[in-house]
């Protein structure tokens, strides 16, 4: 891997356009050869390919003088400091994770985004009204243990000690280990202390690229996020029926967990349908489905098959009532197969809206810089909701990406990559505070 | 383990039903200590724990004086020489091998009965009027490799090639590697070559343990088999989608590979309700069914998901019929959904009828040891389908078993297995030939 420190201009130059584009180029291209599993990305939650894509950009930042540290959650701390280092700061936050085989723009953009910010305010000389703090927030990703948006939740004193409890999809092994292997302050996390005071920070900025094909089909490269979807998860659920040959026990007497499931799911899904079709905003998805592979046998009525179920939606109303829909599909799908279903730990992430008045600047900044000025309403959820839900103003900058995300197949213009970027370069060096 | 040496009496002294019970308590629970797998029983097919349980047996038929050998297919083959040595043989067939973590009675109960016959004529000096050959078959169980009677299927030259290159479930190794390992000659199988003529066998019996709950249900401890069902298999059909952010893909825009094959099962689940309600005898078992574990995550669009399929009939019309309709019903799924399944080789095992001659002298046994004299229909396939449609008299035994098979609660009483075994003696003693 070639560093990217052999990519410097003079100090005190202001970077070009060919500049930004080369250094951005080389950091996506280092990250992917660091973090390359063969088929995608991977860079596991407080694990090895998160922490290597962490002190990779560290040493970035710190070539480059910016002042670098590791927070009580981990998380890494890139600052500058402004003419007012009193005055509450903008963060500009993403993550590094990825799912296990995902796509090298999912979180990276973000982070590197405000890094470059940084980057340019350093190289140029500026010195920004507010100190500008770059994040980069640990476990967004719910893949590995189950839950998502680790880092800010710890922040905020939100990371509950079961969550900490979560086992690793490949080791087993408890998050709370792999956080103080990271070294993050796990008892103050899991006592609930707050990391943070929310009136710290004066904003939350996050870039990310769209995980979705609108503005592909719409020919946005950038768009301003409204807000963001909540949702509800089950990482385990498991229905309960009984083994038996399969040829030789008749209909009436199956408790078939597989065909159970795959009733429930077609029942989700059909009332799914009938709400989309009146407008409602939701989505439902059943990512991982397995029957126990210790029992495989074609012949063998499948005793147990365990499945995720995740919905999202804007509305925490729909989500709630939605939710007790499943339970009660469940039960009565339960009652007629003979078979029961058990729901593991519920987690809620709640919807969340983006300030108002950031909106407004970061469309009128997208105007000035000959951008079109597009609003759209986010399907995935980020760490934005968990800023927005504590109480911090919070914003999201949208870049259009090909192919969604969570598969090696993302594709990010570098050139919409660096229009966003310029946006979250601008919003710093002129915040609406 | 104990050897079941031990429990040797004089030879030349007819047996008491103690020594019968005893020796036979002794066996399953060797064999249970042998092949215990500490959930289960696992005695995998031409694998460690078929060959290890043919050892053991191998082992007391040699203690007791009988000749044992094994065929070019690697089965255990255990004779006593008749009257007339030239006339065509009794075979009493079953298998060793087992579902991954199975009971201990379901193949292993028709091995012991026969070798019991066999023990018991040696030791009173009895002198069968035809030659009585015990046979333990190799690979009865689909579970291993995907496919189901390869050891009396090999016997016939019906054992194709591309069967032989099947892999094994955990270790990825070709059937083929593990036959040769085992001593079975691969390349005569492969071509196709018949091991052994049809017309060297008389008869085909065999005693196994009724896998469903009638039996139980009714009161009978023994009853006489009137034909098999037969089947079709998958063992791995591919929904392929497209995987995507969970959040971010619009409903219409999705290709949901779990949702897909639920549909598809809910679907074949439907139509066999309706057929069942008609009175159409059919079974339809999806036993294995998984997203890709490589990609396994809660809030990515599942772009795979993998099942296996089988549907049973003791009509070969409705296993055609129903099977046309499974295919053009997940033409119709893929189609309205954007996904597609793809079905791995197809294997069919036809329904078999029983010899008629054997059910009426079989039920003339029972009646005369005191029995009650009942026939039923078998829901899961067996060996004597193999012998039966290669144009032997076949004949079947049950025995009463509870809590079905294919899983560690079977539960077989010692009592009625002696019962059967008795039935099964009488007939070899004395055969309507």
């Amino acid at each position: 891997m070639t560093s990217p420190i052999k990519l410097h201009v003079a100090a005190q130059a202001a970077m070009t356009e060919k500049d930004l584009r080369e250094l951005s180029a080389q950091v996506f291209d280092d990250l992917r050869q660091l973090t390359g599993d063969g088929v995608g990305i991977s860079r596991a939650t407080y694990g090895e390919g998160e922490t290597a894509a962490m002190d990779y950009m560290a040493r970035l930042a710190e070539t480059e003088g910016l002042t670098v540290r590791r927070d009580a959650a981990a998380n890494l701390v890139i600052e500058l400091a402004g003419k007012d280092p009193a005055a509450p700061c903008i963060v500009c936050g993403s993550h590094l994770d990825s799912v296990p085989q995902g796509g090298n723009f999912d979180g990276a953009a973000g982070v590197l985004a405000g890094l470059l910010a940084l980057i340019r305010l350093r190289r140029a000389g500026i010195v920004p009204p507010r100190t500008v703090r770059v994040m980069a927030l640990r476990g967004e990703e719910s893949a590995w243990f189950g839950v998502c948006y680790l880092g800010s939740s710890a922040l905020f004193g939100q990371l509950a000690a079961d969550d900490m409890a979560r086992r690793h999809r490949d080791t087993s092994r408890p998050l709370r280990d792999y956080m103080a292997e990271a070294g993050a302050a796990v008892d103050r996390i899991a006592a609930g202390d707050p990391l943070i005071d929310p009136a710290s920070i004066a904003a939350y900025l996050e870039l990310h690229i769209e995980q979705g094909p609108v503005m592909v089909a719409r020919g946005f490269p950038v768009a301003i996020v409204t807000g963001l979807r909540g949702n509800i998860r089950h990482q385990n659920v498991v229905c309960h029926g009984e083994a038996g040959h399969a040829g030789a026990v008749p209909r009436w007497l199956r408790k078939d967990a597989v065909l159970a499931t795959a009733e429930l799911l077609t029942r989700y899904d059909e009332n799914w349908r009938a709400l989309n079709e009146r407008g409602v905003d939701l989505v439902v998805t059943a990512g991982i489905v397995s029957t126990n592979p210790a029992e495989h046998a074609m012949s063998r009525i499948p005793g147990e098959c365990s499945f995720s179920i995740e919905i999202r939606s804007q509305s925490i109303d729909t989500l709630e009532t939605f939710y007790q829909l499943m339970r009660s599909e469940a039960e009565a799908v339960g009652r007629e197969r003979g078979v029961s279903f058990a729901f593991d730990r519920r987690s809620l992430t709640r919807p969340a809206m983006m300030n108002e008045r950031w909106i407004a600047h970061l469309l009128e900044t997208c105007g000035k810089l000959g951008l079109p000025q597009e609003k759209l309403p986010s399907g995935a959820g980020h760490d934005a909701a968990v800023f927005a839900n504590a109480g911090v103003p919070s914003a999201m900058i949208f870049v259009r990406n090909d192919h969604g995300s969570h598969n090696p197949r993302e594709a990010m213009d570098l050139g919409d990559f660096l229009k966003g970027a310029e946006v979250l370069y601008n919003a710093v060096l002129d915040p609406p505070l």
